[in-house]
């Protein structure tokens, strides 16, 4: 069984140097030019200075309406006694018009007097009064735009008007990705078979060759086979000024690769430390760079974002643009081996006037985290991590205009929370950040007043009602707001036409029925909990009782895809995916609201949001939702 | 003769509200959406959420490198009393793999003994142990993406794992141009007639709705007669969702737009009290959106960035990306009339940790004050205007990074200095902003420091030598640094076989001959006083002495171009022109250089650059020149 070659574990700034060390001896900065025209030249960089080939103007023009005429002609004329031009001793000009060659003076039309087809001058003329020069916007031969210069719209204007036709571009550079994997398809559908992937990566890395001013070259998937993958290398190489081989998802596969380029090309490193992306590879082949990228998305995009980036701008004569950076405070504890630059993407809000950052969930599998992230937070190599509440420095992903314009709600999930924040971005462009806790990591994120609102369905045992008694508890000092968002079914989440006939909570008792619980302090479970002790179940009789998601959506697709038979979750997640469903309960889904921790104007955006017909009617499309007391204020506390 | 119907002077903000409650009545801003494939969707806006139609996972997988197994088929393994597996009871996976249905837990790889086909457990195994969830990046139905939202890498790469096929995204609005004017063509050639403008707005603002993400459909030119504007009208209404009709650059040409859409729609605002841009016209037609546009590129530039610019944004779902704003020091006095928002756009740099701002040269039609562009300032309505030494607030058109990478030169022009200027962009991404005032603008420049270096050549009189005596004059409490850059020939450019049989300055006492001469304080202007008075003749009796230019290759132009025969400038401009050249003297271009201004790694690379090869050989291809003590330093003052 041929397990992982040697991998290193060499430093990021020790790599970065020897890489670009070796790519500057093999002259691969080296920028190459073609000729383009000016109608296709937008977005391109400059590869030498464009200078103009006409004038503009390319005439001498008048700088006032008026008349243009011989200044000698007007010689001695005053109000007493003027001066009369004949039709031919002058002519007329609107501001901008050329001024004919007998001519040498604009006399403004306000002084003049037109008598028949004569016109009376009453003050001489100096030579050339009133009239532009050539070239008063450009002169022939001046440097309009100096190389490594992006044409932009006024660029374009400009060289139109200076009679430039063509011009000396820089290349893009063309990036050839291939991706390999044995495990990869195109092209997926609904009813996939188990174990296969598909293909994103290339795309991913493709379109941010298009972001930084490179053109892709895709390769069809190749699978893991040495040879085969070597014929790609072979292939892409004469094409690519620089070659990416993407690894599939699963582990060791890289090296191939690794080995292949040591064949190939030289192998420069291999195994960085840093976290995500420790198996990259970096080299070079027939004098061109060579990227290994890891097969999970955010180590590919760490690593391309490392390597690449810098690589593709350099090769356009730029630098990439700067990353701007932001001090926020870690919200939660970010653990980090001491022996990796640990790269984590974040989520960022503002409140009260300070930046929190959230780190998403980790995992590089995770695309998601890629989509949501605000910025990047390096931990350094020799750190032990961040404790809540420290200091730390983002480079941020999103313009900070956005991230300002947000706000966040931590808590117990529930599909109107997702059409809420898609009625906020749409009417308000206000982001809402949604971090599934559960109920009780909702209370706790109040508590610390690091979230604006949450989302509460917490069953009081004694009561039998929902949310007061909890928010009460945990938040007597705080100002806060219960309100109604919407009353929801819960109940059994079952497969299609109940194939194994589960009726009530009892059958789960039954080893073979495989459940999926959610996680602790979730509403759910807590439900879960209270209807177990009332039907006298304990929880090790129940196969998957330790089996925890994080979403009622996450329970129902873990039903679809047959990996559990039943969950306890609200109706909408059992519609949304097609499944069936038992009932059990009605519950309460509140909204606890932190007020002064919003903006007046967010906060209106919010009820307004909460109490639109949009909403009511989305809600209602979706089913096993009750709207009647929606917006209701619950209890407020007022300290 | 017909001449302007009646514009008024609405103020901007006023101008805006009016403009923007009728769109809103003709319910314009309504957002159109079309499907798009995922293939196709990066840059676009989503009109709508889009769901996941697949978990990524869809299948529970192996969260270790190890063995599947059935968790019950462990139970009691100890070191003591280790389980042996049969080949059948397990199943070796990757990090990754998918579990078969008939296991339910992993067994990390360094816990497993293989003995031959089998496997020994020490440790029995906990059901659903090492097992990742289906869904664990992303739950079929998860809402992915909200509406209004733009489609980057990442969320390609998402919704490709998410089963995402298609989706509804916002249709890009389209904006079409039509251009007018009886003065336009399409393309001009190096000899093309007086009087005639290619045209060049319809395609900067083609670039601008590019760059905004709509798309511009251009009408071809229309010349200024009434019943083919119209007709354009007509034919690019019902294509289009925004109106845009751009008026040849001659005043008054506006009208018909005006007149026409009084007849044709709703004419909501014709003229506004802003500078440049005042015959802007504002209105509706079929419930369109109509803007007339001021010919002037820079009017054009501001009327259509001032109301198009929100308008695609708002029609995309979207804000305007904000533009930063940077506090400044008016290097210059900056007049304003009262009445109208005045618009000036400038040239920024840091010197001393101020940013400075220089107005462009003024002048609607000047394209290239767009190009040079860091900014743009507002002199509102109702206030006067600015004093030099003032502080302002400027709005970026230049990333901030751009504007902290530059040097500045003001003084006197040479061809050396763009190239100079080329190879610091080039080699360092290093811009040297470069303004002409003359060699004795220069001085004053370097005594305000508000420039780093300046360009000369004065000449004394007395001593017969070259800027020394000036620098210490002006400069007496600075430090600064004299410097070589080239030696030049100064003579008489003239027509190209010299027609009118110039010989020597003598000849410009010939009224016949016209003269371009240079500004006051340049240091040609300077040698040509001093070779006047050795040749005793008096300015008076040259024609176009007072016609001045502020350009060598401005006087070269004006000769080349026919508006005068001919002007002292160097051999270089002559050359770069095609014409021909009467030697007069060779004369020292010098640069005084201020290094306390400079950092000290762009003091290095100004002069790394000097001393270059490539500088030298490049100045040498132009020839009239002369580099034996480029670079060297003539005299220094070190207070």
């Amino acid at each position: 069984m041929k397990r992982k070659i040697y991998i290193e574990n060499m430093p990021l700034e020790k790599a970065t140097a020897l890489f670009e060390q070796r790519l500057e001896e093999a002259d691969c900065y080296h920028i190459k030019a073609e000729e383009i025209t000016v109608s296709n030249s937008l977005g391109r960089i400059t590869a030498s200075p464009v200078y103009a080939r006409r004038s503009s103007p390319h005439y001498i023009s008048s700088a006032m309406d008026g008349i243009a005429v011989k200044a000698s002609s007007t010689a001695g004329a005053t109000e007493v006694n003027p001066v009369t031009l004949k039709a031919d001793d002058f002519f007329e000009v609107d501001t901008g018009d050329y001024i004919p060659a007998q001519f040498d003076a604009v006399i403004m039309i306000e002084e003049v007097n037109f008598i028949n087809e004569t016109a009376q001058i009453i003050k001489a003329a100096v030579p050339w009064q009133h009239i532009r020069s050539v070239g008063e916007d450009i002169v022939t031969y001046d440097m309009l735009i100096p190389s490594f210069t992006r044409i932009g719209p006024y660029e374009v204007a400009s060289l139109i008007t200076a009679g430039v036709n063509t011009l000396n571009a820089i290349k893009k550079p063309i990036v050839g990705i291939i991706p390999t994997g044995t495990e990869l398809v195109d092209r997926g559908s609904e009813e996939m078979a188990p174990g296969l992937i598909v293909e994103s990566n290339s795309h991913m890395l493709k379109a941010l060759c298009e972001e930084w001013g490179a053109v892709a070259l895709r390769h069809e998937i190749v699978i893991d086979d040495r040879e085969q993958i070597r014929r790609a290398i072979e292939e892409m190489t004469p094409q690519a000024d620089i070659i990416i081989v993407c690894s599939g998802s699963s582990a060791g596969r890289e090296d191939y690769t690794a080995s292949l380029l040591e064949e190939m090309g030289e192998l420069i490193v291999h195994g960085l430390a840093v976290r995500p992306g420790k198996p990259a590879i970096l080299g070079l082949i027939e004098q061109k760079p060579f990227i290994g990228v890891p097969g999970y998305p955010v180590s590919a995009d760490l690593i391309f974002g490392l390597f690449a980036k810098p690589l593709i701008y350099k090769m356009q004569g730029l630098l990439p643009p700067p990353m701007p950076e932001l001090e926020c405070n870690a919200a939660r504890k970010m653990p980090s081996p001491m022996g990796v630059d640990d790269f984590i993407n974040v989520s960022i809000v503002k409140i009260a006037e300070r930046y929190h950052c959230f780190p998403l969930v980790k995992g590089a599998g995770i695309t998601t985290s890629l989509v949501k992230s605000d910025g990047v937070l390096c931990i350094k190599r020799g750190m032990e991590g961040l404790q809540a509440g420290d200091n730390c420095i983002v480079t941020l992903r999103q313009p900070l205009n956005v991230i300002d314009e947000s706000i966040i709600t931590i808590g117990s999930h529930d599909l109107s929370i997702d059409i809420l924040a898609d009625i906020l971005q749409k009417r308000y462009g206000l982001r809402l950040i949604s971090i599934n806790a559960g109920s009780m990591g909702g209370i706790f994120s109040l508590r610390r007043k690091e979230t604006h609102f949450a989302g509460l369905h917490l069953l009081d045992y004694e009561t039998g009602g929902y949310n007061v008694s909890y928010v009460q508890k945990y938040l007597s000092g705080d100002n806060w707001l219960l309100i109604n968002l919407v009353k929801r079914d819960q109940g059994l989440i079952i497969q299609k036409n109940n194939p194994l006939n589960i009726s009530s909570l009892k059958d789960l008792k039954n080893p073979q029925i495989r459940y999926i619980n959610r996680q602790n302090g979730s509403g759910t479970r807590i439900l879960l909990d209270y209807l177990l002790e009332k039907e006298d179940i304990r929880p090790q009789e129940i196969n998957g009782y330790n089996r925890e998601e994080y979403t009622h959506l996450a329970v129902a697709a873990s039903i679809k895809n047959g990996a559990s038979d039943t969950g306890l979750g609200i109706y909408s997640s059992a519609r949304a995916l097609n499944l069936d469903f038992i009932p059990i309960t009605r519950e309460q889904y509140d909204l606890c609201i932190l007020p002064q921790l919003f903006s007046t104007v967010n906060l209106e955006r919010l009820y307004t949001a909460i109490l639109s017909d949009e909403f009511k009617d989305r809600i209602m499309a979706i089913g096993g939702y009750n709207l009647d007391s929606t917006g209701q204020i619950i209890t407020s506390n007022n300290i």
